[in-house]
């Protein structure tokens, strides 16, 4: 098996990137070979720092560079050698099984459905993300590919996230709520309208409405919505722990003793909140593309990257994507 | 000035309602009348139990009581002698000046809306609720009164918040931010697309789109959106003090030495997060109607229904639906 690593996508690329990718190959063994995507010196440089030698992975150059804050559409024109576009066509000719980026999260998803097309019969791929609960975790599926979604769109977010919980998360039968503003199905705004009575004959383990304290309650395995809702949800969801974090400084500034008050709690804080980490989770999947493309934080630290490339091995092996287009076309029929 | 209280909404009504109301009665040196709507036997039981005499309360008697969870529309239609049918119809004929309800949100916002009516130029009534920030506090609006919104009820929403948080909430030329999922002009749903430029000509002090993390960063005084965004993440939001409760409870069960590490970071932790409780902010106003409702939280406590009462007294004073009236005038020829 072959995994590509954007080695240039990330706040802290490419440095914590190749160590991350590195360790992977490491922990497992040399199982597969990791391709770097990326300016070949740069790559070379930090694995020589990082004493890769003997390690399975090989480069692949890419000049150019698409930073976190460029304009998806433009920068994947005009930088066709970026190490996003080219780790995509490796992807697409198939010279690799999968391809991990923590890098331009909307280019990324562009170069993804563009260069490697949908499987047959997903009208619309998602990205789903793991999100912490009371008790365990979440898969919040879009998180943010798609605006304006139809119905049946929603329906297609259910089974593919359905697929990616049970064989990956391993949760058997995962249930599916669907995010909405109350719990009637008469509820919440046309789209959801629409799609209520679609799930219900979908075949997936539907429990009908959701509100939004559900999700962090662990109401629902899996929570649908349209990508405009659900990138929302997830970046006002990554808010809290900064927001904590900037609350405990201003409590503390300035007064001694309530500097050690914050100093002391701040360990066992991080204890209570464990798991709420996103680094543990291996990325956001974006599924319905033909292949395997996972979407890292643009602060993914090493930890964060080497379960990526562990993710993305899983993935490949489970052959997500065949699963979900058998799925699909059983679906297709009874819901659209 | 005379304030109608929903003496029988909330979950702990009528004991903790009667009982916030009057003590905004003492604490204001009876400076309005309050007038406590529901059954009025279990009403004056609360009061002579509070020592209330003395107090510039009347009762207006409403034999029936909408429950928190019945469905709104059929709650309205049968039970025309609620206290939420007959505080809103008090409040229609003038009879008060204000209508807090701290009941069935669903019931009391269609109530005022249908009873009430609008005020002239308004399309659609909208509630703002104050959120906490990492500094201050934001404008949530709407936050569930409209599910697929236009985008000249965008523009309203910007006008009738900004003027509720110059003048209520005392911030002069409140920023005003539309939630959205990226930061260009260019993105998001067919909403946030249209309303954009809208916002732009509408003479509002409109700081571009805003994202979700920007939220409890107070970006912008006023955050933007339709209804059904604006309600998932109120939700949500309202779920993380939950949430860490619950996940404090987990690391401390069964574990002596825990149970007292949690237990010292309990009054720290309320220290830090002072202010990101629902109590202190008055309620949610419903936005446009003709006069002045009040949306309080189910578990509203005594604290909350007192700042409620308040936060009414204000608004009557500040006129706040002329002073709408007079912007969205101005507005509607470059906004719509």
């Amino acid at each position: 098996m072959r995994i590509a690593l954007d080695a240039m996508g990330g706040d802290e690329a490419p440095l914590k990137i190749v160590e991350g990718g590195l360790q992977a190959l490491k922990e497992s063994g040399n199982r597969f070979e990791l391709v770097l995507v990326g300016r070949k010196q740069e790559v070379e440089g930090e694995i020589s720092r990082l004493s890769g030698s003997g390690l399975n992975y090989s480069i692949v150059d890419a000049t150019e560079v698409i930073k976190m804050d460029e304009t998806p559409n433009t920068a994947l024109k005009q930088k066709r050698d970026s190490s996003i576009v080219v780790g995509a066509y490796l992807h697409k000719e198939r010279k690799v099984d999968a391809f991990v980026s923590a890098g331009n999260t909307g280019a990324f998803m562009a170069a993804s459905t563009l260069i490697l097309g949908r499987v047959k019969g997903v009208g619309r791929p998602a990205v789903g993300t793991p999100l912490p609960t009371v008790t365990g975790t979440c898969f919040l599926i879009d998180s943010g590919a798609n605006s304006d979604s139809r119905p049946h769109h929603i329906v297609e977010f259910g089974v593919m996230a359905s697929i990616f919980v049970r064989e990956i998360m391993k949760k058997e039968d995962p249930t599916v709520g669907l995010l909405n503003i109350g719990e009637e199905a008469s509820k919440g705004n046309e789209l959801a309208q629409a799609s209520y009575p679609l799930l219900e004959k979908s075949g997936l383990n539907f429990i009908g409405n959701i509100e939004g304290r559900d999700i962090l309650a662990g109401k629902a395995d899996v929570v649908l919505c349209d990508g405009f809702v659900g990138n929302i949800v997830l970046k006002f969801a990554e808010s809290i722990l900064p927001t904590l974090r900037s609350r405990f400084k201003l409590f503390a500034s300035g007064n001694v003793l309530r500097m050690v008050q914050a100093g002391l709690m701040a360990k066992t804080l991080k204890k209570v909140l464990k798991g709420f980490s996103y680094e543990a989770y291996g990325g956001a999947p974006l599924l319905g593309v033909n292949g395997v493309s996972i979407i890292g934080h643009g602060s993914s630290s090493v930890l964060a990257v080497k379960n990526m490339v562990f993710r993305a091995e899983e993935m490949v092996n489970h052959n997500i994507g065949k699963l979900i287009e058998n799925s699909i076309s059983k679906i297709e029929g009874k819901a659209v």
